[in-house]
């Protein structure tokens, strides 16, 4: 770990509203709390502040470290801290662990105040609305009336791209990362596999394994599993593991025998000690209802009609759960009403994961677009 | 379903072989059985037959129906019959269930010899060369020293290349669609989750579920939802099920929302009480197994030498579980040997299972080619 440009040791804060929230799909929440950090200075025309989007397995520790907690580096460390294209000396940054997520904010492993137990499954759906609806009340919070620049990958794109649409006037810039206007059929299905990999299995007990102390293993290791196949690239999964046996030869056994066999069990084991199923699920739900265009009959340069932020859209490649073709349905769109957009597509073998890494055109082209914002 | 160009009313036959047969992966079976149709009639030359080699879900049950049976049509019926592309006019076609296969030939759900009991996970794991070794017996059985074709789809295709390398002279045409010389990565990838998605289910039993009269329904449900992922195109998922909700609108729950969502329920439901979990587990490790240049270094050119057939490739475009890509490095190695090889490169939206669809292009491509074979 390179302490050079790190923002250095963190800690998370908490927010907790005290008064009831309804959601988008008829629930409601009676109060709820969201676990954040925050990075740089907020200036005093509190104009400078950046608010960092997290995707299905990412949370509010974007940048930094825990003191005594070896490995701890923040999901994008590699892109915010002092020097780095989200520079800490210029921006606020600020990373929030969405409503219903598994890291500190409320969601399904939190008490439910009614019962007194764990939410489990009684937790309501939310969808990328209700999460940019909780994202608004932390910045009335914290006295940010307007982000310079809303940002994220993936699903995080989504979530930017939904704060344009919701608060026009509470963000300046959107910075959409290997994002989509929504799921096609295919995302839907490998989503909907993972699901039923983790409804299916014997401990989920109807979403309400924590009360009995169990976690359902099983389906959540195989929904990361799924889930990786689709983050990586075919190509880059022949370059880093191609049909290397492990042990030299095949085992004729159901043992591993190939690498990438060995890589997808140790990221599905990994996931699964770490991450609630209830949040999957959940989160999962929230990527297949996302489609700003559908109350517009599917017109999408009519959906984006009330954002009045300026875009950047970036996409990869080799990325085929989000092709840059669904990237640049949101450019096409957004400049079929003359919005300011900006768009790159960046050759990286990556796949999908492209956007954590510190892809040296990538990252340029992050710098120079958020070194132009005026503060 | 039409009775014209249908082979009509047909009824499996079984092959005993009763001597001791040795497996690469060095196990041995005592004996086995193998079950079989054919259609059409064996010239006086034995010149005319054509073996039809399955893939992962597929059977000895080509073409025809069986009596008193609705729905019974054979899985490639639309090509092989009286003046269909493969003319059983003409040609002595041969369908063959697979050693280790759950359709009647030997394989885990049959006794084992030596314990009287169903094998279950102790039926030796069978490569793609055990598959044509045992092929090669029954044609010794039916007295066709010599195939006029062998055909196959997907993994069929594979046999039909491991046909012209194990008996080079017992095959002079080979028609492989939609194959791969190899698995990819990601193809052994999605074969690793779905052999999880078995191992981990609490009715797998270690592979001994038979025995208990239990089936491992939640992994073999898992596998094949993931299957068929891979077997359709993204662009034929939009265009059939795109983003359709099933009841006009979001439920806000873990029930069927999106078509795509009921489909694979559906299909992985129909599967699961049909096949064997045992006999899925050791297809796929055939198939990862499966790479003739592994021998030669990697040379794919080195490793077709020994082939003496003339080959007809097809690919389709939309194919990404085995892309035209891998169907051309089949192609390009053939030339480099300077051996007979057609390429048709087939323009259709199915994805993989284009193989089995009645494309009037492929279709026609196949005709020319099987009309052009002398016997």
């Amino acid at each position: 770990m390179s302490l050079d440009h790190s923002v250095g040791i963190v800690a998370p804060q908490r927010f907790c509203h005290d008064a009831p929230m309804a959601l988008k799909g008829g629930g409601r929440l009676p109060s709820f709390e969201l676990v954040f950090e925050t990075y740089g200075t907020l200036n005093a025309a509190r104009s400078n502040a950046v608010l960092v989007c997290h995707a299905l397995a990412g949370s509010h520790h974007v940048a930094g470290f825990y003191a005594d907690t070896p490995n701890s580096e923040g999901w994008w460390d590699n892109l915010v801290g002092p020097g780095k294209p989200l520079d800490t000396r210029r921006f606020f940054v600020v990373g929030v662990n969405n409503l219903g997520g598994c890291n500190g904010s409320t969601g399904p492993l939190s008490p439910n105040p009614e019962t007194g137990r764990r939410y489990g499954a009684d937790f309501p759906l939310v969808t990328v609305e209700d999460w940019v609806l909780a994202q608004s009340r932390l910045a009335d919070h914290l006295g940010i009336d307007t982000w310079a620049a809303v940002i994220g990958g993936s699903l995080g794109g989504m979530q930017a791209i939904a704060w344009s649409l919701q608060f026009p006037e509470r963000v300046r810039h959107v910075i959409a990362i290997a994002s989509a206007p929504n799921l096609s059929a295919q995302n839907i299905a490998f989503n909907e596999v993972a699901r039923q990999a983790i409804l299916s299995d014997p401990d989920f007990f109807g979403g309400h394994y924590a009360n009995r102390g169990i976690v359902p293993t099983r389906g959540l290791r195989l929904a990361r599993m799924i889930g990786h196949i689709t983050y990586l690239s075919d190509d880059q999964m022949n370059e880093k593991f191609g049909r290397q046996l492990r042990h030299g030869k095949a085992s004729f056994s159901y043992d591993i025998d190939f690498e990438i066999e060995s890589y997808l069990r140790h990221q599905g084991d990994k996931f699964a000690g770490l991450f609630d199923a209830n949040t999957y699920l959940l989160v999962t739900k929230a990527l297949d209802y996302f489609d700003p265009a559908q109350a517009c009959g599917g017109d999408l340069a009519a959906a984006l009609s009330p954002a009045r932020a300026s875009f950047l859209v970036v996409s990869f490649t080799t990325d085929w759960r989000f092709s840059p073709a669904r990237s640049r349905e949101i450019v096409f769109a957004l400049m079929r009403r003359r919005r300011r957009v900006a768009y790159a597509e960046i050759d990286c073998d990556a796949g999908h994961d492209s956007f954590l890494l510190d892809d040296a055109h990538y990252h340029a082209v992050l710098r120079a677009y958020l070194e132009n914002i005026e503060l």
